[in-house]
């Protein structure tokens, strides 16, 4: 049997750790690798991903000439948005390839897209492949996992979740759409201007989880409110001063006629530890039975992000074409061993 | 369109509650229920289920009249092991419905009944119907929850879990499975008779972990030791004095080439409280990255075994027809609201 054949498309952290992640794996294969940055063009990909190896494979800006290529799968990692990944999205569909794509807003796209949704729905089963929008969140942790958990439940009442992470670890991009360093004022003014945006992903995480339960959801409501600091927090990339911003604390909350029946907590800051915050994520759901759920320290955004995309290829290539959720495919699993075991029947058939 | 018609069979503790359930469920109905116990023949489902209502299903022990009507599913709590529903397995089948059953050992048949699983898996493909086990434990907290949790991660060296439960509200015969109330030397005695049998699905549940992973675990060594209380323990049921026993920790092991890959401890016993034991379920898994996830208290076995055991009855419709196991399926999900909502394409084909 050959190889799982991979394309890779955005090379930035997100896209780099997934192919660092697939060349470690055995049974799959990068055979092609699409970077957005032209200077990572022309480059082996072993250098692109600072790694003493060299794989044979180059990166190119064009995807024509990859998608040409057979692949099972591509993966996409270059945009949070439906509407921007969209024609990437079509290139693949149309060149035959499953897809897979850590876009936030393709977690549950019916919401904010609902005509391009159709659209990638018919075009992917007019091709025969299958779509999945997935990561760490939305995607898992506020989403999936609280899906999983309700599935032992007689009744839902209410579910409340939070994830408290440390943004301490992200650079300049990230500390600039959290609003990390601003003063109040410049937080507010950022939220109106559209530049300080907090977590993407609320009303896809609230739409899955209320289609996967039958809650019946019809109104999504969200707030971001800055986390000021009482005490001086800095990383490499920011600087936050007593009375400033450390972070966004974004709350996004179904309702079902004027009821709170789904409420999500993210606030996101550097260095919480220094005001005695414990990061995790926790789900409480009310219902029969109650169940309270703690996952100490949250689970690391990067890496589970990079380690689901990838875990998830032989579950969307074994799907049923289409555009499909999280909630429509088996459980997520980790992959060990030979990654073609995963796969039923054969491969390679694009 | 016409409601999912489920006939139950089995009407203890648990077939008896995903009745009660069923029952207050939208767009789902009762359509027959089959009693073990003779005594139960002949009465309303509602009187034996100490309701106010009436039901108009009249409870009998005879299969066959009950399995001629149409029916979409049969949801079956007769035993815990494979062998001993295999003819009932064989009679559901043969008349073209799906079955759910919590026999613990269907969790993953294939482990202690390799040829059975084969048969079934056949007969169900043949009749084009779904057969699943499933079930708190085996099937949700010490299985399906860790493979899912094991989707964010990169890489897995080891997986080690904990489910310490209260045996304080259940029966004499839980009482005398779990040797509550014995002395050492009875406990020990017990365990070679084999009258006291600690946790049933270890096996079950090692194998499924280690098939959705691809841990290629080798050898499942299985241990059971009395929990030796040192305080006056006492339930309805049960007393047990200082030095005696107040229930069984049940530990199950998955080796890999000599390793331990996967370890699941199940210590079980009356008024846990009484010597500070913290009840919960417990997950660590060492890998990339790390993961420890904790439930507190446990997640109650009977309810969630009757709400997971209803909760799949949509995706088993769904699903291809053939033996499954929990890791084939869609996550698991609390039903609210209409249940046919979550059933494609029609139902009533048997």
């Amino acid at each position: 049997m050959e190889n799982i054949k991979v394309i890779v498309w955005g090379l930035g952290a997100m896209g780099g750790g997934m192919a660092r992640m697939i060349l470690q794996k055995k049974g799959m294969e990068i055979v092609g690798a699409i970077a957005s940055r032209p200077e990572k063009s022309g480059k082996d990909l072993g250098e692109v991903l600072d790694l003493d190896i060299k794989t044979g494979v180059t990166v190119t800006s064009d995807p024509q000439t990859v998608l040409k290529q057979p692949a099972d799968i591509v993966l996409l990692a270059t945009s949070s948005f439906t509407r921007e990944v969209y024609p990437q999205l079509q290139r693949i569909i149309e060149s035959g390839k499953n897809v897979i794509t850590i876009a936030e807003e393709m977690a549950y796209p019916a919401y904010r897209e609902p005509e391009l949704a159709a659209k990638i729905d018919k075009m992917a089963k007019d091709h025969r492949v299958t779509v999945l929008g997935t990561g760490i969140n939305p995607g898992f942790v506020l989403d999936t996992l609280i899906i999983a958990l309700s599935g032992v439940c007689m009744d839902i009442k209410k579910i409340t979740a939070r994830r408290i992470n440390d943004l301490s670890p992200f650079g300049t991009t990230v500390m600039r759409t959290q609003g990390v360093g601003t003063t109040v004022d410049e937080f507010r003014r950022g939220l109106e201007e559209g530049t300080i945006v907090g977590h993407i992903g609320f009303p896809e995480s609230i739409s899955l989880i209320s289609e996967a339960l039958g809650l019946e959801i019809d109104e999504i409501r969200q707030t971001r409110e800055p986390i000021v600091s009482s005490v001086y927090r800095e990383t490499p990339y920011a600087r936050v001063e007593p009375g400033m911003v450390a972070g966004c604390k974004h709350t996004g909350i179904g309702f079902r006629k004027g009821e709170p029946v789904i409420v999500l907590e993210h606030p996101q800051q550097i260095r919480p530890e220094l005001e005695n915050v414990e990061t995790g994520d926790y789900i409480e759901i009310e219902g029969t039975p109650n169940i309270s759920l703690a996952i100490k320290p949250e689970i690391p955004g990067g890496i589970g992000t990079i380690a689901i995309a990838v875990n998830m290829i032989p579950k969307v290539i074994n799907a049923n074409p289409g555009l499909v959720t999280m909630k429509d495919l088996p459980v997520p699993a980790a992959l060990m061993g030979d990654i073609r075991k995963f796969v039923r029947g054969g491969v390679n058939n694009a």
